[in-house]
């Protein structure tokens, strides 16, 4: 059996381009004791990946060069020598960008896990029930705090983790706007999740869009995106206001300095705060979020959407779509 | 009796000039009933001040043009028509640039209090007694959160709210470094003051200097100045470290636009807060930092320095001092 696999050839400059990866096609070796083998179905693209190509300091290590492209991704577990996992079970974990992963059932880093696709279909694993229902959930909740009848403002907003942002502050009694590019996602976002409106920052201005759809101000902010939209948004926040710093995917491939937020000092007129998260804190807490998100989606209070990219050849194209802002939902990749 | 006023004639464009007064000499009127006069002895000048002068929403109202200059001060009543001053008694209040203040006992922007000036001398009330004082009693404690064996740093260290920051931080117990322009601020900091380092920003290299005084990362990041230096701790902020917004002297005087903190996803990277504050909010409990202090005061536990300027005709160019960190300790002007 052939593992074909992706690797990082080259720390990338600006947007990742086809040299930055090796192709690698290597056997699938055998199994030793208390490992499993896993045949990769789908397969998680996330902005957070560019910063993961980077040689900097960072809440996690960055690949190395030649190493396989860290990803999640949901598969089977096709061969066990491990009690943990019998042949049959559907596992999330962190596969990497390879068509068959081989590991220790406990190895930290994967972090493998069994998932319940009666639950919810395997996608939605990697999206409302995965890493990016996680962040938007625990980042809104325990970093924004909103409360019932405040104003939440999202970018990224058709996004993986923007979807359910907006979604769970509707849960939570909040007028919701989000901040998107282009009219369907717009459309998407309020016909079809339940915003209460939604910014086209390609069509539209985002100033007056924010002062005609936040009448009363922007308590809570949740950011993915960076660049001018955030410095927009810190001109309309409220007294106290919160700021939930979960990404910048504006500014994930510069060549040149990130723009810092001009308008910070927004924090010191308006005793607001900006803070930033990163999901792997609340790991001991996931369950209490999936129980939750879970009983949403079975209940229809809210949706998820993904948008899947078919074959594993495809990884370094649809990799770029995310920063060109092209995937319209969670962006995966179906290995086989 | 003659009353010298300096009114805004202009909007500054950059650092304030002397065009951008008005010095006016009008008649002390007669008190109306629940009227104090009050002559002023002293003048706080702090950055700001530069703020209020520009015509910009803000967390208080900009000084109109025309309108006598914004400043809190201290001075004695010589004259009262209301029954709760009485002549002699030492007052602080909002008396504005000028050599008189006539107004209602009561009047709420005035907020004028009586001080006690057996506690501590005249000067001390606009210092460690006084809003700089307040902001860093506050700043700190309620929205920094130091922990004992923390570390602490703090801009501006030798200035009004710096040196009470550092101080009181190192009352809870916290490693303390400072940041100040030029040896002699450095060397009183630490040797006066017991701050464990002090970085020289104009003598030296703030990032190398924070590596070696801050070997265990920075837990709280107290910033009065903005700016590069702001950016430079921000590369070495601790995991949940916070950092309290209190000014961004480097910034008032731009004609271009503010510079932001281009690491500000450092926030991100280590959990970390960005947070405003505005003494203002914590005026119903001036009193309990005013106890805390001034017992430290007495005990000789913290020392004030101020830097007084004689003569209410330096206002101009006493005001600029701050901008170029040519005062030392907290800037005052003495009126008469």
């Amino acid at each position: 059996m052939e593992n074909t696999q992706f690797r990082l050839a080259a720390r990338p400059v600006g947007l990742p381009k086809d040299s930055d990866w090796q192709i690698t096609k290597e056997p699938v070796r055998e199994l030793a004791d208390g490992e499993v083998l896993v045949k990769t179905h789908y397969l998680s693209l996330d902005p957070a990946m560019r910063g993961w190509m980077n040689d900097a300091k960072s809440y996690i290590r960055p690949v190395g060069i030649g190493e396989v492209m860290r990803a999640g991704g949901l598969g089977e577990v096709i061969a066990s020598k491990s009690p943990r996992f019998a042949v049959g079970d559907q596992v999330g974990g962190g596969f990497g960008v390879q068509q068959y992963w081989i590991g220790a059932a406990d190895d930290r880093h994967a972090a493998l896990h069994k998932i319940d696709t009666r639950l919810a279909p395997a996608t939605t694993w990697l999206n409302t029930l995965g890493m990016p229902g996680m962040t938007a959930y625990f980042g809104l909740i325990e970093v924004g705090m909103p409360k019932a009848g405040e104003t939440v403002v999202v970018s990224g907003a058709a996004g993986a983790v923007g979807q359910t942002v907006g979604q769970v502050a509707k849960q939570l009694g909040c007028r919701v706007v989000g901040i998107a590019g282009g009219k369907a996602k717009c459309d998407w976002v309020v016909n079809e999740l339940g915003f209460d409106a939604c910014i086209d920052y390609k069509g539209g201005d985002v100033r007056s869009g924010l002062k005609e759809h936040c009448p009363n101000g922007v308590d809570v902010y949740f950011d993915n995106v960076g660049g001018d939209i955030l410095d927009i948004v810190l001109t309309r926040i409220n007294m106290k206001a919160r700021i939930v710093i979960c990404g910048a995917i504006s500014q994930y491939n510069n060549t040149t300095p990130v723009k810092g937020p001009a308008n910070y000092l927004s924090l010191l007129v308006n005793r607001a705060r900006m803070e930033g998260m990163v999901v792997f804190d609340y790991a001991d807490r996931y369950h209490v979020a999936v129980a939750a998100l879970g009983k949403w989606l079975q209940e229809g209070k809210i949706k998820s959407r993904e948008d899947v990219v078919q074959g594993i050849e495809k990884f370094p194209q649809a990799l770029t779509m995310l920063f060109e802002g092209k995937n319209f939902g969670k962006l995966v990749l179906q290995v086989a």
